[in-house]
């Protein structure tokens, strides 16, 4: 599995970025191609290396060719587009893909 | 879901890093009580908000309650001091515990 991870920091609007969350990017992100599981965890708990991401964003694909194929898209052009949206609300986010190695 | 996501920097010393993550630090965590999924992931590749980490561990429980007991365990306390070994040898390491809200 190939996963998609974005971290938000704290937006300096929280409400504009929730709402714009919840009723633009949700809608597009939730159309890309081959996306099998998307999950939102807000309310993260600090363990270690100070502050916490304020909203950490999960999406993942079969494989990195089923996840390259979704980022040359049509659906992915008007998601990342979107994304410019979001990271104006929250200018520290952090995002990343990769493999996961089973070790249980 | 609740996950405790580890983002590790890279480490001063990448052999001593790997070798102790592998003979030492997964045995330990294997042990905790409750886990039912652990993965790894190694060569993460950055999209945005600059270097990426060098290695993401995600841990999986199935609910709050059962890592709170995780978290109170013998085999946490050695997993937990173990993980002392590892943060010198990558000291910006950041970690956080979060609830999943599926979305897709």
């Amino acid at each position: 599995m190939v996963r998609f991870l974005v971290l938000y920091t704290e937006p300096n609007d929280i409400e504009a970025f929730e709402n714009h969350y919840r009723e633009v990017h949700i809608p597009l992100a939730k159309k890309l191609p081959g996306l099998r599981h998307y999950s939102l965890s807000h309310n993260t708990v600090p363990i270690r290396g100070g502050d916490p991401y304020y909203l950490v964003a999960e999406l993942d694909w079969d494989s990195m060719e089923e996840i390259n194929n979704a980022f040359r898209s049509p659906e992915e052009r008007a998601t990342g587009e979107d994304a410019g949206n979001l990271e104006r609300l929250s200018p520290g986010v952090h995002c990343m893909i990769y493999e996961l190695e089973e070790i249980l």
